[in-house]
């Protein structure tokens, strides 16, 4: 990395701190409707108590940033390094994951104090740190900022959980009517077959798994122009969706008999008709909203009972490379972020060596028509038909850091284009979501796709 | 029940409120030194959120009392019914024990309040209701006292095991040193066979389980004067004692083999010595201190490595009828509790419909020379070889109530004497505790017996 | 033990090895009507394959009479002494209870040829023993012989549990009509109160958990004339037993809403009536025949639906030593045993030193005017309220027989009479079966009790 | 289908039958070392009983042949629907996959008359079906005898999992000792990146999810010119493979940890050497054989502890695209298969609807200069990275047959080439052999790949 001038290394030094500090106080904002009490159980082993969330990512800057480029850092609690790391086994023995809500003691206080700590050191190390290191200290501090990103919105997909274990369906926040869209008719969007650019090629921050960029053949295919609906999902269910063994995979036949699925996940039939627990407490279902909270298997069987079939995450990727960025994505409004260009100027600075505008980049349309695809971004993630699996040359990064994503590539299917709860300079075409094709407790829903 | 005079009716008012206010205030206190985040957390099927405790005790008396007895109650929340409901199925369907901790609402304030509310309720009844329920108050009103006492107690080992389970050890107190005491040397005392007088025969407040009375033949024994000491314990270890299965029930077995027992619960071997986490924390080992959190199974073994046995039940309580109740068990200092001789003939008065003094009763010697058993009250529970049965006539109360105790005697074992942790006006001779044999985390420790 | 004469200890090792002889036999022909696949397979942990019974049997000989006793013996197999024993860990390590289904060799043939081996060995050896440990002969031949007895009950209990698992139901056997029984009235027969002595006390064979003879103090009580009836079961559950948790014990009835049981192991509801699964395939129920196939947690519960309770083991004791050993147990055509006299008084020679004839003894009248109790012996095993314990001063053998027995004595239930699968000679006033209160596929039924 | 000539006609149902009867009669003679009882046996649920596979391809041909085409045919046993249903769902409610092994009948004669039954009718409906028919004959013929083939291999991998549980470690059959074949250098071969032909596109037999056959761009790549030995993944075990979370996939670690993995399937460290079960006992490792019995899990991490990666299921089916199909595959001795070319046409005419010779079809070469592999086909099947999944454009077969391939495209991954145990008829280019990453019972090892 060559030298930067004195006051444009400054500057982004300011730019970042306060685009980590803007991340940072998001995460409490979060926070802000629950009781201490709430911050303690943990419902199920995979959703963590919304205090371990906001203790390891506090974790994450002290072990991947503090800890490395703070010469004098001493860990805020000797014991906070194994409680608050969550799957870094190389760097260490994780408290295990079922058992995260069996821990009432750090107190929420002691959390706080634990973030204030983290935030202070981390303040004073943007400003001070070496210029030899600015550019390992963006790439490292971008990636800390992109995982309290995530870990905000899996503060609510397990704040809902845990609340909906509850027989008094608490609340989360309160209800505010949103004006009524008329239904959008679903139309089909064409395709054409041939070999497209896959990845993220840009200079700006991306994960390593969206690398190396590469080609992939497609064949001409179709997609449906908007979410599948509540409505429309209900239709299935009516139709004995559930009850027919020809529509699943066999080991998501098994999960519904076992877990006796029959509906989406926090779906209730009430006095006939379906309601579902929301965010806000159990609403009826709102017939021309995007249905969420389904599993992969589910989204499968749905698409296979409507004749149809999942799109594969390339086949979403083309679609969207072609679109802006823009949809039901989180804008916060008291504590707006950073603008995408400016932070996407440090990032291609430290991926390039320079502070030079990231022109070109991948995200932009690659043809001059692109057919409109609706609720692409934000809404629900999508689920796809492709196990989430390396792109050819992937290699993860020595150390720790390594186990970021790359372990995870085994038995998993990717997600794309987030969701209301991702915020909106978070997301990309590239970027790739991923659990088990079994879980249901994210925002996850459905778009169908077809042979052209 | 014969007419009370007015002034008697109105003074068993005042005592008997003085006894429930003092008894429920006593559980608040214990919880004091807890956060808020303590309240909520479970970390075992048998060990409940102290919020729960608290939160069940006063569901008992809306239940059993104010729904009964107070014309217009109404409940305090419509769903603290099933919430709080422990075990009375025949009262409805109890939300599942094992789950009792990812409830993070109501939160400990809504607790408190619905405390607060019962105990209001609770004094305004006990004020006003009509004489001709009186006894039945009395009645199930000790019940519900005797009931919070026990809970108290299950209040510290919930306490103590949830803590133990969090790596950084918190402490429920501050640590306060004991003045040592000397060795004392283990005698046997000497116990004639023959035909004795078993169970509670008084006026005064006893479980259903304790009777009736009835006969019992027991061969001539002896018993050790004292409890076993960590220091005996520690030697049946460095012998070997967790690895020779001659030792051991076949089930005991099983179990020290799946749960990998090495020693008793709560024991570990730091630096070359065996130390304990107790309520103030990790602790060195005190040697002439009695041992305890061991199973039955572990206490059978130890006695079976011995070359002696565990008394019965019968053995036990024959023991016990000769001495007073004295030893170490709970005295509050601030709260003190009334004494014993002024509740106990409140209850001899729901019982015969008198107050009359409880001269006599169940407790006393049967013999003129005792022998003197030291620790046999207070102290740690005292495992028995006897399984948990009914006694012969026993037939449980009707209605929910009689679920109270009847339909545990089945695989369990009886223990007696009461702990430090005990209130010292709630045990007596004929008080019989139960727990499973593989039950680790209560208060349970070990005396030897033989033949005489 | 003194010197026997020549002939005397001639005619011992002759009626000794024609009683081995014969049990060894029956055990054979009791699995005379199975396939050779049917030998093989084991369809939960408690239940045996028929082959792992035969080689068990002659393993117990093998391991404690012919590697103690036969100075050049060679085990059968290396592989055999960890394969068939069954829980003697003192021993060594047995191969898993609940793998035993998993092995295919060896094969039947090769397991019949190491009955003959052993068969062979032992002819030889009690014809040869020297004369100083022909006591140690008798008692273990005799404990083998019991043994083995018992295996034949097991063989059939394990065998109708397995082909149940079937959905084509084989048969174990033909269907013989048997003449219809007038149905029997069900009278109370009363016994007075008082110390009575229990246990085994006579020369003859009996196990050690039988003794030593001691004192009880029993209650006045009545027992029922007779068995209860499938007749009177079925009454019970048409009347909603299984839905009224009081009449339950609290694990009771989780067992049955975890195992979801709605009658006695084998019962089916086909076409408007009950049937059940019989070793003669399924059959109609016989409405005045013992129900059997129920828990102790379901003749508990039937009791009390009832208004009535189990009896405790030392009140059946007490009415069965007042008669006969008499009813329907087995007694095999073909090869009829020695006459349980004739067996006794070797018995009785190692125990006393003597052939003197077992007067006296343990299991005839202690009182002139005996209650006559029908279906006392054989039909089907009684459950009892009592929990399988040590009686006062029990010490178990020394060395790996020792585990026969004791350390079972935790969490088991006594039953008590024998079934129709019991050998004539095999059973005894004082004789203790036992097993877990959950446990459904021995022939175990209900006679009720209740004070007098 | 246009008509066929008299002749022709007669000509083709002979071979098929010949073929139809060849296969079948390997099955049963692949059994003719078993004894009756190994049989019986079921160790895993994975792993059937011999018993029920011999049943299970038997009731394939009765369900999907008979049942549809012989007017008058009566099914041999009204039970043997259910019970050798394997996992057809919409065909009827299949018996328990884990309960396979408790089932003592029918036994292996009565399965042996089923056999017997089913070939007897099928050589007659073989002979006799109206022409209108025979294209569906051929096709579900073909189906029902690749189908067969398949469980022979299967039928290999049960036993010797079987077996293997059996401390006394039976063989399946004698040692022959093999020539020692010279260690093979391992080099590399490369290939070009771009736009490939995937999938089946010949007339002779396919399943049919190896269609339909579609273009994929791949990156220039390398692959190893042989399997990876056993003195190879020794290495990787002596360099602590085990051990190094960073080498596994986050699942396989857990798996790992608790299933204790610390070598392939069936291996043993026995006194300063590792040996291994096969099927003719435990016997040395032969060091330059081709390691088996190790999961995806497993192939990955030694791929990734050595640098290098698995290939994708196309990278192999290019390579393999330009090669003949020879190697140590299964070739009967006694009972030799018909040619391929001979059944290829039979196939062909069922497709394309004329007997011409299938000239061209699927597998041939390419290009011009094909790069040698050793051990391609044959051997043992070799894992690759590539999650099963449909090919674009896949549609399963209507009706129960349907559910043969299609309902596993989730959470499995593909293996290609075949291992000694597979018939050389049976294996294709386009073959997608599928389990599950974690499984090791297969006959499964590890070829290299890397970029270019």
């Amino acid at each position: 990395m060559p030298a930067l001038k004195e006051h444009e290394l400054n500057k982004q030094r300011d730019i970042l701190q306060q685009y980590f500090h803007t991340v940072r106080t998001q995460s409490v904002q979060y926070c802000s409707p629950l009781e201490i009490e709430d911050y303690v159980i943990q419902t199920m082993a995979d959703a963590s108590p919304p205090k371990w969330h906001l203790a390891h990512t506090s974790w994450f800057f002290e072990t991947f940033v503090l800890q490395v480029y703070a010469d004098d850092y001493r860990p805020f609690h000797p014991r906070y390094d194994a409680l608050f790391n969550s799957y870094y086994v190389t760097h260490g023995d994780p408290f295990p994951r079922p058992r995260r809500g069996l821990l009432s003691r750090p107190t929420v206080k002691e959390v706080m104090r634990y973030r204030i700590h983290v935030d202070t050191q981390m303040a004073r190390l943007l400003q001070r740190v070496d210029e030899r290191h600015w550019g390992d200290m963006i790439r490292l501090t971008l990636l800390g900022i992109n995982h309290e990103q995530q870990h905000q919105e899996l503060l609510l997909t397990d704040i809902k959980y845990n609340f909906y274990q509850n027989p008094m369906r608490p609340a989360y926040r309160d209800y505010r009517a949103v004006p009524a869209r008329p239904p959008q008719p679903l139309q089909w969007r064409e395709f054409a077959g041939g070999v497209y650019d896959i990845g993220h090629n840009g200079a700006d921050f991306a994960y390593d798994n969206e690398g190396p960029p590469h080609k992939v053949y497609i064949n001409p295919y179709r997609l449906a122009s908007r979410l599948v609906s509540n409505a429309e999902y209900a239709a299935f269910i009516d139709d004995g969706g559930y009850r027919q063994p020809e529509l699943w995979y066999s080991e998501a036949w098994a999960m519904l008999n076992a877990e006796r699925w029959q509906a989406p996940l926090y779906w209730e039939w009430q006095d006939g008709e379906w309601r579902h627990f929301t965010l806000e407490g159990m609403r009826a279902l709102e017939p021309d909203a995007p249905v969420y909270h389904v599993s992969q298997f589910e989204a499968d069987a749905y698409a296979r009972w409507a004749g149809k079939r999942l799109p594969s995450e390339f086949e979403w990727e083309v679609a969207a490379g072609r679109q802006k960025i823009t949809g039901n994505l989180r804008r916060d409004n008291v504590l707006r972020p950073l603008s995408a260009s400016a932070t996407a100027g440090i990032a291609a600075g430290a991926a390039a060596g320079a502070t030079a505008d990231s022109s070109g980049g991948q995200g932009q349309a690659q043809s001059g028509q692109a057919p409109s695809l609706q609720q692409l971004y934000g809404d629900v993630w999508e689920w796809t038909a492709s196990p989430y699996a390396a792109y050819p040359g992937y290699k993860p990064a020595g150390g720790s850091i390594g186990e970021y994503n790359g372990k995870f590539m085994s038995s998993q299917i990717v997600l794309r284009g987030g969701s209301f709860a991702t915020p909106a300079d978070h997301i990309r075409p590239s970027y790739r979501n991923f659990f088990y094709p079994k879980d249901r407790w994210q925002f996850s829903g459905i778009r169908l796709a077809d042979e052209a």
